[in-house]
């Protein structure tokens, strides 16, 4: 059988292992991607502490993944060996539930996601269903294009669906793995574009990245900001910190809605007043699916949006990881195997 | 000078006072009403307390009148003498602010609202400027219009732009004074309907009101039933306690909503986890305008809804306000002046 | 083998024949459906005409079924025999077509129609795809559920998708299988219904539907009448004459969208200055899924909503049609089996 | 009392005379605007012709007009003399009528029009209703800011109130004084944008203004490229022509909309099967109030767009007029005062 390489979490709060297994055999439905790239994502997290109940260990992390079809299985119509493709959140769905039924695959009953249901993408080889595939476009890189099946998508999606309109005022708050390419599809959006950040570092990256403004939220009052220039019609909300959620809910405009793509166990607190007068919102989003992971390479080519990245090989995994997590990354770590 | 009544609160937290004053004259732009009818509001404690800043005192409170116009100033286009009318929160807008140029009268930065920027129904007759007026149609009764004009027009408003659904499961929170209104709209929008109050005694009123469904908070998990159902796609939230309102998120469907009416100082606490996943939202409503009120009464009229009411004579509002404060009105408490 | 009666078309244009087939087995992902009723639709004409390209014959028409569950082929999650079901319109979908990837099934690429793609329910059993199959509540009978299936979803569909508000008014253009369910549903939606028909006779049978105005499109200029209500929101065309439609646009409101749910190869003539000034469009509908037509069911039995229905035996098939499709049937043709 | 120059159409299809009139004085609620620029459009043919009833002749023609506000009325909220102001097709509403009380200025029903019902922007001097100004920023000259009173609002404000989001496409249909803005508009929002025209020769023009794909309708099947491409979700119709119109809307994605900005006598041809199974739909849009021609000059500015313009002294009116009537500008004429 032939052996592949793999980086596995050894048990909740364990430590990852760099582990020689072997490459497996798609069953039907499903296919069999040789890897070529990972993004390191904050949500890795959830294997790696075990957060989300219910996961097997050894665990692979890895939902933002680019690599080529090796193999494919019985009942697999369409992709055929050979074919660029990528795999994020969306990991498969079952099909038959409730939201399958009504075609919101993202919100499936029993939704499977890549690292957390089944091994991931820090491996040569990694098996996915087919519903999770995303075709890759021939312009674009593996590891320029593997965050753009978690982080962009996710940002993209809940700014093209928040109502948006182009003229409007879009503040992404937090300029990190999700926020810079926020910040990016905001402006190609034709929106002026706010970032918000802590820290002074980050305003010439910003504004490199597209940004017409940018915010010092520990020594301005971006909420005062924000309103000085009519208010935030949509907020973009990347960050962990539920107190930096509330703090700016006061600089959306009238009908301004804030929009959560950051989870956070602690409780954003939001004061009806805030919300009644000027018909203000606060609603969540949750990336999208294989499909939509396709218009988000499309639109990221067809505007030129890149995400800045700095490569790790596979075996490096951990070192990637620990500088996500601190902040350090500028601005997404992708693991890269050399296939 | 022709005299007449008026029930004035005469400084913060200080006495409600019956007194006689002259009749006011209408300058241009106003009309003069005569006081048939005035709804006791949870907001008139506003006026009461000074919690709104910049209130000029003695002050008169009550936004929910209906009268006859007696008299018409300068510059008045369409109102003649003799017509039934009625004055809501709207109670006058600027016409050139921001808002105002976007048609969006209700958040009008020079925004009055009667009862608190001018005396308001609480009296035998009360000024108005023009746009604040809604036509009464004549098959409905002043004291029976008057709680439409803001009990009535808030939940209508929240509910129809809520983007719910014929068939969609609407729960309302709270059977008071805004909440056995938005049962009864909820019900004839042909919304699966879910009536939330604390005991057992108002099941029975609510089924009355058209709820199909109706949970007691002090003995139900409310979230998780409502989650047995499905999910509530939207939850019209007329209470003041912020407490209960984080307490029935979790009953949200996918892509459900919370729209906050019930003004409270408290935060609601709000899970990003919960946001996220289902997509869910909170969003705040504030009232209407006037043209929106006469939707309202329109609406009201075709599906046979009416509030329910207590009326007491306009010299006992001391008495109506404190009842409806203490929650004992079933469910609103009209003035009446008898003329 | 057990035998069944059938009635096919023979050929394209051909006539109906009641013949004896062997009952069929349900393939992988297929379930035998022992009919019980299925309504007669004016869509029906595509197999009688042969007018959609590509009509295998002979054919059994019929997408307005339903029935009980006789057995289950392999890979059929969560149904089982004895349960009862409908089939409608929606009669498969490829799963992996874009649409279907974007969860848009009634516009798949590989779309199945019964009574079309496959046979239908003009028989005493059937075949279809699991996607295809809506669960059938127990309050509601074989015979007035079936036009549900078809009729019913298709313009309640419409209508909630519509962004109708409750208070709203609603046109219902032509008072036949469609539209007597689309008054129903607008009325129930809390809506002010008009109906639309020609000739002075349905005006009763509209009231008691609940419409609140009827117009006669022979003897009413019914723009001018419907202008005069201040416009139709939405008009819920369900006739196939593009005259008819051309002729009502112009009472539509500011804002106002007329909906086309009745096909016809004939074209509408649409005044791009109606158009403009007012904001007005024009879209089409056509029908939905399974899972909405489980949503049709559950608001009819929530407002007590049916329809209209004259029932034959199977056998009487070819007469049924004739009776449907020369506008005497009051209001739908529903074939019963007797099963 | 002053005098100025104007450029006067006699009555109904008469001549363009130039005269010298008396500088009229402001009323209450009135500005009067130094003209500096006025962009002559197609809808100066209702005054050249009298295609809309009622005009009052000799009339001064002109709805794009950019000048400095000279001199101020009573009871004129917020404008000082000094300020660079614009007018556009929404040149003043009543307030009060249905549509003005729900905030929908540009549908009021007793509208004014520059150069229909008062004289327009074809002069030294012009007077406006404060309601109808629009602030020009600092940034745009006066000649280039003109047309985006008009042609630009149109494009702009059909587009970003569609419905189309960032990545999807786009189609403009004619690129003339509206279409090449409409061209910018699309691109800048993030849309893969087609432009459609007659000939070749624009091709190269419109990939200038950022159309991504251009397709010359005289030798391409229009619909059946746009059908290729995945269908356009909007398709921008600027043109005159309703045979045009209609011979695109196949090329309308699912969902998909053709919005109607140019007005035409003749009817659009739909039939009826290429809406309904689709969901494609068709609507117009009218321009837009002074708030939103600021939010057009406003996204201009932050997008880099400006029309591309001729411009001509105002005494050349008559010959600007022609060339724009022709389709021979490149792509719009605008008046110059030289003030």
């Amino acid at each position: 059988m032939p052996r592949m390489r793999a980086v596995q979490v050894k048990n909740a709060n364990g430590p990852f292992e760099l582990v020689e297994r072997e490459v497996p055999i798609p069953a039907a439905g499903q296919v069999l991607i040789k890897v070529q790239a990972c993004g390191v994502c904050h949500s890795d997290a959830f294997t790696k502490t075990g957060a989300i109940p219910g996961i097997v260990y050894p665990r692979v992390p890895g939902h933002e993944v680019v690599g080529v079809i090796e193999a494919v299985g019985e009942r697999v119509p369409d992709w055929q060996a050979g074919q660029r493709v990528g795999v994020g959140w969306h990991g498969g769905h079952c099909g038959h539930c409730p939201s399958c039924r009504r075609g919101d695959f993202i919100t499936c009953s029993n939704g499977q996601i890549p690292g957390i249901s089944y091994d991931g993408g820090y491996a040569d080889y990694m098996i996915a269903p087919f519903e999770a595939l995303a075709a890759i476009p021939d312009d674009l890189g593996a590891a320029e294009a593997a965050p753009l099946l978690c982080a962009g998508i996710t940002t993209y999606n809940a700014l093209r669906n928040s109502g948006v309109r182009a003229g409007d005022t879009v503040a992404v708050l937090g300029i990190g793995g999700l926020g810079h390419l926020g910040v990016q599809f905001a402006a190609k959006m034709g929106c002026r574009t706010v970032a918000i950040a802590r820290g002074a570092d980050k305003g010439p990256l910003a504004r490199q990245l597209g940004a017409h403004r940018y915010l010092d939220s520990t020594t301005q009052d971006v909420a005062a900001e924000l309103t000085k220039m009519g208010g935030a019609h949509v907020i973009l909300s990347t960050v962990t910190s539920a107190q930096a959620m509330s703090a700016v809910l006061g600089g959306l405009a009238i009908d301004g809605k804030m929009i959560v793509v950051g989870a956070t166990p602690d409780p954003i607190e939001v004061s009806p007043f805030l919300l009644i007068g000027a018909r203000r919102g606060i609603q969540g989003w949750p990336s999208g699916t294989s499909i939509e992971s396709e218009d988000t390479l499309a639109f990221s080519a067809l505007a030129n949006i890149r995400p800045m990245i700095e490569t790790m090989p596979l075996e490096r995994a951990a070192e990637a990881y620990e500088r996500m997590m601190s902040g350090a990354a500028r601005f997404r770590m992708v693991l890269t195997t050399g296939q």
